[in-house]
């Protein structure tokens, strides 16, 4: 099992739109998440001292090919569409790596 | 279960000293965490585009009374002599809850 958190920002006019997309998301899309092996996915919102708010993601990874599942998710119809309405609601941090969206953080502290 | 997270700054000269204590968090720190009934306990850093470095904690609490174990947590001279040498490092959001040192997070999102 591999940890993940990342970060991204919330456009404040989205905020409300996010947070009811992700209180009841869709069935298909819970469906995928754990069909390419993501367990125990958290997200949660902070307004930060810039005034801009956040989203802090924390997911465990619990298959053994997670390009090759990160993939497979992007490919499907339905996360197409689901993200198509959370990514309007994004603004990503501009000096994310190459190819993300989320960008990840450093764990600099683990204890089971 | 419940889980948490929350935030907090880190000064930019106490980055490496942070990361060098919770590299190798001594056993007694460990332990504590343990017997306090908090698992799964990660702590991620990232710096935000405002140019600060922040912290992001989360945790699972297994226990049956959180106010009380967090009690007892802050009443072992060890995690006294952890949280002396941890808190100077730290920059709490200004806007915290009273009480609260690390901002607690509004959890969104989450899947099994």
């Amino acid at each position: 099992m591999k940890r993940y958190g990342s970060v991204i920002q919330v456009h404040p006019h989205k905020i409300e739109e996010y947070k009811r997309l992700h209180a009841n998301p869709w069935p298909e899309v819970v469906d995928a998440i754990r069909e390419v092996n993501i367990a125990n996915y958290s997200i949660y919102l902070r307004k930060l001292p810039d005034g801009n708010h956040y989203l802090f993601s924390y997911f465990e990874y619990v298959g053994s090919d997670f390009a090759g599942d990160m993939a497979r998710m992007a490919s499907l119809e339905v996360i197409q569409k689901w993200w198509g309405l959370c990514k309007p609601c994004h603004a990503p941090l501009p000096d994310r790596a190459e190819g993300e969206w989320w960008a990840c953080m450093e764990e600099v502290f683990h204890t089971a």
